[in-house]
């Protein structure tokens, strides 16, 4: 790409200035429609070391309102961050509907820099690409905008600003080691780049290469290119993506109907393995945080399956520096201006940590498909969506344990009936309860078709047969150890 | 991805069946929404030998009225189709809208092919997945729905059926050689296979990997995915798709008001070179059939500007066995209903042939723009299609000559008022050219922006400054023979 690259053409000094003129107040006019339409603006911006990349994004910005953008400038990631899964950082940072963020170097500048820098595998780099690919898929797919923009300078070039910039007391600061090393090994970094901008380059998500030469001309081409890709998604409303076909290897699991519900456990059994469980997870905890691997394990279930309870009997047994539990309710209005998974993004665990859900991504093959807050073409492509989720989850290290809690209608209707009989247990019961109930049988079809295609053989659903709770807790105890054993021994 | 693919969980017998009837009912349902939505459908069925490709067409077909598809067996290009570009059988093929077109086996068939049987370079093997990308980009951001299936099957079961249809006489026809080979060498063509599904996995025109080990659970799995992708697509109406960046080497070009036209060329002067012109062209054209290098000319300019005299003067020298004039107007139905570039693909020359386009593809953004025929976001994109257009017939030898036909505005007031004032050449002359006059300040930024755009260093513009025609057709004569004495060189 960058040695075939072809900019536009440069415009004499009066042509340029007018057409930045013109630029300038069209991305001006743009920020009310994209907070209109709701479209989000992700700016990649990428680029050779003393390229201008950080000159470029300050002069986009003079043309927005500073209630619609940020700027996040990735540095290399901090501790924190290296504990949590490679693109997790970047996730985190993606803008709300209708604003825009700009990224000074993101995910191109570290996977590229683990290449150059060694101690990267060809494997471990394709499966980088892919995370990147599905990522920017998942972006675009869900009606981010994704700009991506790749400053070029010529090693000459290059060379010429660092020694001007060093030359200068006040401006020495801005030269690093690796723009230095760059310069150095300018033909390998330019093949390690360009490798990359085409194992990248989507239709929906094209990389648009800059001649970063002159600040102004640089700036003109970044604001033409960017309003134009505001225009073309100011377009496309409720844009239906096609569904890829599943990749990921699937179990085979029973339908809810096919479960027996009539498992029981006596008081005195109960009580002595919950005691002997509990304090082999404890042990396991410990070590799972000196080994440093990362536990998410989630709930979903009928009202009143005995989530909660079921829950407490995990947490009881772990170190509460060490864990997190997670109820998940409707989002925020800050969560739904975002991707669907920007919330989960945001709560995985520290790997050593265990993050519990109560509730969790799947609500949207649940509820936001049931009761319409999402298309149809959304909740259906949500599947292979949360599939790769859980996948850089996955090859991140973590353990995933999904548990399904199961209880029949009649068990649920007592244990209805039981709270609204009891006035100490009456606020956990409302009316929404009722109206979802009175939904049971499409609720049914929809679980059944989410453990169908999200029963992966890296995250599949466990059934927790919940008539008899404590039966459930003991099912539920053994599971997260059996799991965890199985990640310590590998 | 052959290694990875998961397929949908294949149903139970009754299951099946009732699926089946649903899926079988939708695709029939479906018919008359894709007429009505002008959308056409393309669906392309790779896959092992001996998988089934034509039994699941047939099957798929069955659901269809006959007047809604066709179906093109796609064999090894015939000589003729050799004598074309790479894509252009495959391009000739796609359907009109609200139609659909199967192809058993085709662009991956023939690549995949070339692969295994030697004869293919990597640098050709990388190009050519470059122009599928372009060509299969172009028809999703041209509004076709595309769906890509693969039918696998595993080797055991490949040579099983290779053995069953070899042992019956009736069905012996049906094993080729290729097939034979295919399954001696499995892992290898495997391998072939998935990197060809790899790189050309888009995300708008994905691949589907179907389960071809039995044929009532192949068609269930292609049905429920072509009626889902259908269903996709009629959801999304007239979408604007990214521009991508211009990665041609451009050449520099004057605008139209900067192009001096006192240029004049004496009587005598014209007939003698006229004549040592032609004759020399003359000679060319039997070098370039023998050295079978094929040549796209094409005209473009203002009414009047002497297009047709220029033709002339050029066909005159040229042997009728080995050239054709394709005068361009505005598109028969058919033509509307595909590609704009349909109709060009279409009457490419053999190698060794000469086709001269008087007028062409180039109505996109001209004609089209500046009369609403097609979106802003179509003829915007129409730069980058038609440069990518011209590097497939660069890319396949040939030698492009485009001239922009150039006068100014009074001397086209003067040829027209002579055309109306003189009885036997008013059929030149009508209401639409005066209506067209009275734009000309538009269509020349239109004309000046193609230019700019278009002008490519493999397929530049050549501005004929036709205020004198003879001039104009003296300079158009060196042109042709200069490029085709370059071509004969190389």
């Amino acid at each position: 790409m960058l040695k075939n690259v072809q900019y536009m053409e440069k415009p004499e000094e009066e042509d340029l200035k007018q057409r930045l003129k013109r630029a300038r107040e069209k991305l001006a006019g743009q920020q009310m429609l994209l907070k209109d339409h709701k479209v989000p603006v992700l700016v990649l911006v990428e680029g050779w070391g003393t390229a201008g990349k950080g000159s470029l994004i300050g002069d986009l910005i003079q043309n927005i309102d500073p209630r619609f953008f940020k700027v996040a400038p990735m540095d290399r990631p901090s501790e924190e961050e290296q504990r949590k899964p490679f693109l997790c950082r970047y996730f985190s940072k993606i803008p709300e509907a209708g604003k825009f963020m700009f990224l000074d170097s993101g995910w191109m500048d570290e996977l590229t820099g683990m290449c150059l820098h060694g101690g990267i595998s060809q494997k471990t780099y394709e499966q980088r690409i892919d995370s990147i690919r599905r990522f920017e898929r998942q972006l675009t797919d869900n009606g981010y905008l994704v700009i991506k923009f790749f400053c070029h300078i010529s090693q000459k070039e290059q060379k010429k600003r660092i020694k001007e910039l060093t030359g200068n007391i006040d401006t020495k600061w801005r030269v690093s080691e690796d723009d230095r090393w760059q310069n150095k090994h300018y033909e390998k970094c330019e093949l390690v780049f360009d490798r990359y901008l085409e194992d990248t380059h989507a239709p929906s998500a094209p990389w648009y290469v800059i001649d970063a030469k002159s600040q102004k001309w640089a700036e003109l081409q970044a604001l033409e290119i960017l309003t134009q890709g505001i225009e073309i998604a100011l377009q496309n409303q409720s844009l239906a993506v096609p569904l890829l076909q599943n990749v990921f290897p699937l179990v085979k699991m029973p339908k809810l109907s096919e479960i027996a519900l009539d498992q029981t456990i006596e008081e005195g059994e109960y009580k002595s393995e919950l005691k002997r469980l509990q304090s082999q997870l404890q042990e396991l905890h410990n070590r799972l945080y000196r080994m440093k691997v990362p536990v998410v394990i989630l709930y979903e279930g009928w009202d009143a399956a005995g989530k909660g309870g079921n829950i407490k009997r995990i947490t009881e047994a772990l170190d509460p520096r060490g864990f997190e539990v997670h109820p998940i309710a409707s989002p925020e209005p800050h969560e739904k201006a975002r991707h669907y998974l920007w919330r989960f993004w945001t709560r995985l665990p520290k790997t050593g940590h265990i993050a519990i859900f109560d509730r969790s991504w799947y609500g949207r093959v649940m509820v936001e498909r049931l009761e319409g807050f999402c298309s149809e073409n959304d909740w259906k492509r949500a599947y292979n969506e949360m599939n790769e989720f859980e996948k850089e989850l996955h090859d991140w290290g973590a353990v995933i344990i999904k548990f399904w809690v199961q209880i029949d209608k009649d068990t649920q209707l007592e244990r209805f009936e039981n709270r609204r009989d009891t006035p100490e247990k009456r606020w956990k019961i409302t009316d929404e309860d009722w109206r979802n109930r009175a939904k049971w049988d499409v609720y049914e079809e929809a679980v059944d078709e989410m453990i169908e295609k999200t029963s992966t053989s890296y995250a599949p659903w466990h059934i927790l047969e919940s008539v008899d709770k404590k039966y459930a807790r003991i099912k539920a105890l053994k599971i997260v150890i059996e799991e965890i054993q199985k990640a310590l021994k590998e």
